[in-house]
């Protein structure tokens, strides 16, 4: 089975209350050096087969018609999930 | 200005309403290749200063007191954003 990965986060120029609101609760948690938080979204699309050039292309028709809202949505990134290597990962 | 990015699934185990209700729209769009959708969160966290470890460690923490609801949410990743290198993006 194969994953698709599909980050969605709000276009900079919206206003982003979730994201607010987190950033402002954060220092009641003693943590206060976060200047700003922005909350998106992400999406794990699975497939029988691997992920193909093919898949991907669908994956990216799906995040821009259907998982973000063009209006107020960016989609950050299309990848195979299971080639992603973030670097530096401490998770 | 560094940013972290933290990202959040919910747990296998949990139904994800979001998820399906996307998954059963995507033939409608002529998208029948993915057999399931899973949706999260993703939270961009700006520092004023570098990404350091210590700034990972309280990011880590802002993730599993307040960005992931513990019963229902697993942290799936805590990096810096600008060291994050997908391998195949296609974005």
């Amino acid at each position: 089975m194969g994953r698709v990965l599909v980050q969605v986060m709000p276009k900079p120029e919206i206003l982003d209350p979730q994201g607010k609101a987190v950033a402002a609760a954060l220092p009641r948690l003693g943590l206060a050096g976060f200047v700003d938080v922005r909350q998106g979204k992400r999406f794990e699309l699975v497939v029988e087969g691997p992920v193909t050039p093919e898949v991907l292309a669908q994956a990216r028709k799906a995040a821009e018609q259907l998982l973000a809202n063009p209006v107020i949505e960016d989609v950050v990134s299309v990848v195979d999930a299971d080639a992603e290597v973030p670097a530096g990962a401490s998770a």
